[in-house]
């Protein structure tokens, strides 16, 4: 680079993206070779697609199938620049963020850093149930599993046994049901097979949920059909159902009674990630950062939220915290900078909604698209080519589909292996908003 | 199972075989549908298949893909019984293993609880040294290679960002050559395009190895043909030097001077593992077991050692500690076994050497068969298909393929990415013999 390639480059707005998640990178890409200078950061060096993460947690597919590096997708965009880094801070009157190896200078902001789980002030479920926002968490509940079986096949005690064998998943979201019917299908199929001596009848899959199951999103009719695909897989609902306390042992319900289970998967609640408090944003009771119609913080015009992290106001009812509108709004927000940055006036972000699918197990799904509701094997081909389809990197693509053909052909996930997960070292730091239960 | 099934099941002699590697689970077929009960005990609830572990360690395959679930393996063999447990003692009087979940009784044993890297007293070699013996410590090495660039990249220090960026592999044999040969792959391939603001100049990759490199088993000429494809992958292979010492920092060597590294990795020397001693067999200076050209051990003839942890008395020359041995000499110990209940004379183990073959990156290898020498790309394709077609599982196989089949026409392993790699609690017990680096 010469110095004046290089003065002509410093002379370009510096934009900073916070997170590589669907609304960063979507933000870097409408982004790229604009005459800005983008900054990625994030304490991951891969982008997770998060929306088949379950499958990791039920052995399905490798952590890899789903991760891919940043650095990777960056390659085609000169003007993006990836920084591993954690967060520390945001300075709005230096117009810095903090981090780790030093601050980072912007001129706007896009903060897509995401959401965790959110325990509504349950007692033990942030120390002891599982849930599903970050690979090591699944792959932590993937092994805690596999060891569940091996610890009951050579369990002597009946009872013993049988909360070793009972598994319970809070929350009848689209989550929740889809991560039931993936571990229905693991323990009834292959680990049946691997399991000789085990009684499968001792086996409990049971969803608790507080109000009703319901799948945001789509028409109440479909609830039915899911509840129906539930049973026929061996999977117990129970609505209105509170959960009252987690313990190691136990999860204790609002009537009195409790569950003996050393396994609690916690998929009930979703709040903006509470770091967005820490670094000073104005932030809504569930965490989600509040921000302008043309997802701008008030009182920080340079400063946008996109994806999970943010409320948008007045939009009349929230939007739901998926991956089409963490896409719609990243790209939204950058075009807005890139509005400002024009003195062009800015947007209102608008949702085009394509559509919501759920997935139970693999020859069944529901798919809501333009008022048309489809449900049963067609729903789930549909399913499995918007996902195939969306996840990131054509290799990524092409492994993932031999590992679903091959399961779905032989019914025997090959993923049952328990390998070491999570190391407080292997990533920069450490996420206080993820629990992590040690089993 | 009938009364009358499960008294006659309990007749027949049992068989304990510890450790699931290649000669464990060669035993354990070769014991297949006999009368014997078998069990067959890990620590793991996979097996490994350790000959491409190197390339987890270099970005090139996921740890998935060179593991296979113990229990699928078993399924088709009806008498082995697969227990997912750690040894921790052997009681040759009452002829029982201890194990953490109690006792196991046994009428004849089979170890092949198989090798663990030795450092030969080198000072801070077992601390700070990366060793390729397990999955995790092949991640943690891949993590923190990956790591390195990311923290080069950020380094304005020169001499601290040429010190990130040299790796040096202690050992000339066909671990060390493989290894270097990959990680010049992945360093000056795709990490060369993910890091555009290095200068990859600065990346240094050395070979230090105290005597000659030597490839065992293949004629010397070999060795020529090896250092000249090292020298192309700017791989730079020093003989005759010894290593004194390692430190976090640097690995000093015996001339003196130090060469400053964050990243040692250690293929020097194998032993046995250190717990043969600590279960009372009797052990030669390099830690493997002692045992009679029958592979049983002397004074106990219901004990058999095969795999890397056996070392045959009278055999003339020490055999290689490689996988063609150990699942020979599995399976001659389990048709002795077999013999010896059938009060028949037991045969003396005899190698067959089906040849031996290195590999130097993706297009080159030696293959030495029959003496008969092949090198470059034909001995790579050879040595791509006997790999191929040794990983257990057909879908492994596929996964293998079709990622090797990637790179090699994109070169781009997609695999890199910094995943959690290690944890206390993921694996059911902590081995002592392999050193964990914390970085």
């Amino acid at each position: 680079m010469t110095k004046d390639e290089l003065s002509t480059k410093q002379k370009h707005p510096r934009v900073v993206i916070i997170g590589a998640g669907f609304a960063g990178l979507w933000a870097a890409r409408a982004l790229a070779r604009k005459p800005v200078d983008v900054r990625l950061v994030d304490r991951n060096n891969y982008h997770t697609f998060l929306p088949l993460l379950y499958q990791v947690a039920a052995a399905e597919l490798q952590p890899g199938d789903i991760a891919y590096p940043i650095r990777s997708i960056l390659r085609r965009w000169p003007n993006v620049h990836f920084e591993m880094d954690e967060v520390q801070g945001i300075n709005f009157a230096t117009r810095t963020v903090d981090t780790a190896h030093g601050p980072i200078a912007f001129d706007y902001l896009i903060l897509g850093a995401g959401s965790a789980p959110h325990f509504f002030g349950v007692p033990g479920a942030a120390e002891h149930a599982f849930s599903l926002k970050r690979i090591s968490s699944a792959t932590t509940l993937r092994n805690h599993i596999l060891r569940c079986f091996e610890r009951a096949s050579r369990e002597v005690d009946a009872a013993r046994r049988q909360q070793l064998l009972t598994f319970v998943v809070v929350g009848c979201g689209p989550t929740g049901i889809e991560y039931a019917g993936a571990l229905s299908e693991l323990v009834h199929g292959p680990l049946a097979k691997d399991f000789r001596a085990l009684n499968f009848d001792d086996v409990r899959i049971t969803i608790l949920e507080a109000r009703d199951c319901a799948v945001p999103g789509m028409p109440e009719r479909v609830n039915g059909y899911v509840l129906n695909r539930l049973k026929k897989m061996k999977v117990e609902v129970r609505t209105q159902t509170s959960v009252t306390r987690v313990t190691p042992e136990t999860v204790e319900l609002q009537d009195g009674t409790a569950i003996r289970t050393e396994t609690v998967v916690w998929t009930a609640g979703v709040q903006g990630i509470p770091e967005a408090r820490i670094w000073g944003l104005p932030t809504a009771r569930n965490g989600q950062v509040t921000v302008l119609p043309t997802l701008q913080v008030p009182e920080h015009p340079e400063v946008y939220v996109a994806g999970d992290l943010a409320s948008v106001a007045n939009s009349g009812h929230s939007m739901p915290m998926v991956a089409p509108v963490a896409m719609q709004q990243g790209v939204s927000a950058a075009q807005n900078i890139l509005r400002q940055i024009g003195g062009r006036e800015l947007k209102i972000f608008r949702y085009r909604n394509p559509g919501m699918m759920v997935t139970i197990g693999r020859h069944a799904a529901a798919v809501y698209v333009r008022g048309l509701l489809f449900t049963g094997f067609v729903a789930w081909m549909l399913w499995l080519g918007v996902h195939v389809a969306k996840l990131i990197g054509f290799r990524n693509r092409m492994l993932v589909l031999i590992n679903w053909a091959w399961e779905y052909c032989f019914y025997g996930p090959a993923i049952r292996i328990i390998l070491p997960s999570e190391a407080p070292e292997a990533s920069p730091s450490v996420e206080p908003s993820t629990p992590a239960k040690s089993s």
